[in-house]
């Protein structure tokens, strides 16, 4: 078993922490961030959710960005309308498919920026804001693969048409330039390997089918991380264990001498989200080398069992720090967190598990 | 309303024109084939599905690529398993998530060629074959763009995990080489625009989003035709429409004068597939200039409205014969049709609509 040293004083960042930027809202949630290590700094890159301020009882507000007029707008809907199935704190579903789906909230990415790691302050404007009918629903999930100079951040984009995979990337985390959208819907947690492999650069992603197939976690390989091809299946899910539901990549792959580390998140009969980690082969990521049995985290503090969406604990990004990984985390679709393991330990229980 | 004239002779190809090349297996259908033009013949690069010839009553039999044998294997299943909804003819549905899919049918490509495009000789062998993981339930509805001196054959490659697509090429219609999964689950109906616009290349695509989302038309990009990204919406369902449920493109996109000329199938309430055109712009593919609102060809055949699946017409592939559209397609799941319209027509309707 693997020992975890959560931060004492987490969670990192709260709502509380973050002042809204669109009118009407309030910050619901600060959290799935994405790190990256620039200046000297610790950087995370803050999936921020924005609800609207609802007066009027009874009332279902999605904040909806409009490309028309380049702002947020509100659709109002009444919690009994029939059409849709308001059960999910996150999702306003719609019964039919001629009915358009919303979100509760809408997501975009802000940055936060430490010295030691732990105290962080948040830039008061966003890094990444929804543009176009393509993220018109939010910007979310984000995950920062250095490359050369180049950070490169691959995030969700929610719209009606569904969830779909943007690129972008940055040199000095001030301006940041678009690539498009990467995976066509329906996918997400897509994480790009940190460098080349045999002239390849690669990608873990993913999809959900609708019909025939699960959300599972394939890889893909491209050329200039912009173009995309020979997706493979990687990664399933595990009947009767912990990642029996849904599984996605979560942390940028690190290296180690025994294969690329990942570390994934899954989703169990409960709908309880734990981390865990797969170890790929270092020269052909597509091979799976070895897989721990039970999850290295699960939910147990009260800031990942309560909240915006209780039991779940979702990490976009780690860092190593001499032996350790820290590794940063969603705790309850609500705040940021911490903890930290010991690399060799990690390692040491996938070992077991090949043998 | 353009004037469309089957072929007299219809159906072209019929499952008793075909031998079936897998041992227990009968031909249920011959169908969505692709067209090319090659050495002065016209090739049908057909969808060939086989069913287990079943001997036992109440039994369910999927026939599925295994890879480690190289070889079909049967699936049997019990009619009366209440695990699965068998009610679909062309799938046999797992009720819950953790119990597979399967078909009830293997898809694989044959080529018939014809010296008048109406009279086809079937090859006896198999042109695609499934051979791994990914293609395990089948290869189907193919699209053959000819770019260069390439023909470029984009298909369905349908497993346990899902529906993707893949891509091959073959020089000599002898020879195929495969390039691996173009676009990952769920995806279907690709065509490849037969030409670099502006130094891209450019596909069409259908995802199948889970969550929010529908089944509609995407557009992509690629500089070698292997790898794709700047994924963007295309063309959308129309609510009270005849193609209000789901919609894909059918033939290669044919330049006109007036822009590409695509035609797309779509599935109305009631189950049925008709064909209707859109006309994308010359130099920039991704805007829609005009799009027909009735459908160009319903079933109303005997062999189109009976069959596997009735109700369908469904193209894969056309062919120009002078000033006018010779379009070959899939009637009923079942046989190959063709019929012609004069290309002038279409263009006329659509120009109505835009005006």
């Amino acid at each position: 078993m693997v020992q975890i040293d959560r931060y004492h004083a987490n969670p990192l960042i709260t709502p509380e922490d973050v002042t809204p930027i669109i009118p009407g809202c309030e910050v619901v949630g600060v959290f799935n961030a994405a790190t990256a290590v620039f200046e000297e700094e610790i950087i995370l890159i803050l999936r921020v959710a924005e609800s609207a301020i609802v007066s009027e009882r009874g009332q279902i507000v999605a904040p909806v960005y409009d490309p028309a007029v380049r702002d947020v707008v509100f659709v109002r809907l009444n919690a009994d309308d029939v059409r849709y199935d308001f059960s999910d704190p996150r999702v306003i579903r719609a019964r039919e498919s001629s009915t358009s789906s919303f979100l509760t909230s809408i997501s975009y990415l802000r940055l936060a920026r430490s010295q030691d790691g732990h105290h962080f302050t948040v830039e008061d404007r966003a890094f990444l804001f929804p543009h176009n009918e393509l993220d018109a629903y939010g910007i979310e999930d984000p995950r920062c693969s250095k490359v050369g100079d180049q950070y490169y951040i691959a995030y969700t984009a929610v719209s009606r048409l569904g969830a779909s995979v943007g690129l972008a990337s940055t040199q000095d985390f001030t301006n940041a330039v678009r690539h498009g959208i990467i995976f066509p819907p329906e996918n997400k947690d897509v994480v790009l390997f940190p460098e080349m492999i045999n002239g390849r650069y690669y990608a873990i992603h993913r999809p959900v089918p609708s019909g025939i197939g699960a959300p599972e976690m394939w890889i893909a390989e491209s050329r200039d991380l912009i173009h995309w091809g020979n997706h493979r299946f990687l990664l399933g899910l595990r009947r009767n264990f912990w990642d029996c539901k849904r599984i996605g990549a979560g942390a940028v792959p690190i290296r180690t001498p025994d294969g690329w580390l990942e570390i994934y998140h899954a989703v169990d009969e409960r709908d309880r989200y734990c981390l865990g980690a797969v170890l790929l082969d270092l020269h052909d990521p597509s091979a799976v080398l070895a897989r721990t049995d039970r999850p290295i985290l699960i939910p147990e503090e009260q800031y990942e069992t309560s909240g915006f969406f209780s039991n779940v604990v979702f990490s976009c990004g780690a860092v190593v720090v001499n032996d350790r990984l820290r590794i940063y985390y969603g705790a309850a679709d609500d705040s940021m967190a911490c903890m930290e393991l010991r690399m060799q330990e990690v390692l040491n229980e996938l070992r077991a598990v090949v043998a």
